[in-house]
């Protein structure tokens, strides 16, 4: 495989990365994701400028929910010797149980859950031939609260295995 | 990269765009995606047989609704000297406003809003060394009105920063 | 194209075609991207070890069903000579009309449709230069029952044409 798209679908797998472990709740494996200076932005959660802070921060608002990200229409460019950058469409389910922490910049209405719509802005950079993200910056084109009720909060092991 | 790699890319790059610029209705830029004798058929809007015309429709209809369009599972084929086809299974949600201007081919339950599936049947064509949209046409696997009062039609700025 | 760029684009040639024809209800085309001994583990319908009896029980839970299937972020790894493997995130929408017949292993509120999430984790195996589905396994991340009443049941050809 050529560099060109051997480098593209490197971070394209990356990110095929961030979206499983987040779902699967892999947090150390999420973290080394990241430059360990990553910085990150996400509407309501707020800007965190390591990787650690970052991960963290993930994990205090999702991690004793169910979520699900998706990523959708990569456009990944290289801009330079190891370096790159990407946009992506995504949307994020996230069901949070009755228990779950507020979360402070969130309205009522999303503290049950939400189903979200958006576009990361992305850039990558490449250290000891391994791709990894530098910035991510989350841009919402929409947000729906969860109905109240629905969707159910049972696990999908206990509903249909 | 290959030719043949680097032209699929490509072609999935301009369906990239052509969601983005849809969801963020950058017009003149969508529109820039397609030859200019394109031709266009979406069911319950009807058919198009310019550039202008089919970015027009599609401005009329979803310009003051939020939406998010996502494009799946690319089949992408060269078929010729700067000739492709391709189709994407893709998934729409249109939140239109309640001052939305009706959309005459469209029954009272959708005038609301929509979370629409289906696929897209595309052709491409090189023309100076870019490819763009020759023709594109849209089968629907369903539509479902979106439910009264749900999803909220508030901006995710308003909502969530 | 080398060949490693070529073997995964098959690949996920392949699996675009996987849920193309599930949605249409193409089952003869549909058994032909499985290696005939194929394996297949779906929760809540059970296990099968052939493609002839993995596509009769997608057919039999869904013929009557509008679905749609849709898959994201593969993540492929060529593994050996003619052997690959992947993970691919996904969700499927489920409609089931009133007179389906029930899927014994699913709870009552599941009977009437579903949207679902998880992950497909695959193997392939190259054949007289085709690449076919070896082992298909689903894991799910949530099931979410369709609200009564909800979505419409209509068709979208009736609906928005």
């Amino acid at each position: 495989m050529r560099a060109e798209c051997r480098d593209i679908r490197e971070i394209e797998g990356l990110k095929a990365r961030y979206f499983r472990f987040v779902d699967r709740k892999e947090w150390d494996a999420l973290c080394e994701l990241f430059l360990p200076d990553a910085t990150f932005a996400f509407p309501g959660l707020g800007s965190f400028e390591s990787a650690v802070d970052g991960v963290a921060a993930i994990r205090a608002a999702l991690g004793t929910s169910v979520t699900v990200h998706h990523g959708h229409m990569p456009e990944i460019e290289l801009v330079g010797d190891g370096e790159a950058r990407g946009v992506w469409a995504m949307d994020d389910l996230v069901i949070r149980p009755p228990d779950a922490p507020a979360i402070p910049d969130y309205p009522a209405e999303l503290q049950a859950g939400l189903h979200g719509y958006g576009h990361y802005h992305e850039t990558y950079r490449q250290q000891d031939g391994r791709w990894r993200i530098a910035t991510l910056e989350l841009v919402r084109l929409h947000i729906e609260p969860l109905g109240r009720g629905q969707p159910s909060s049972g696990s999908p092991r206990d509903e249909a295995e």
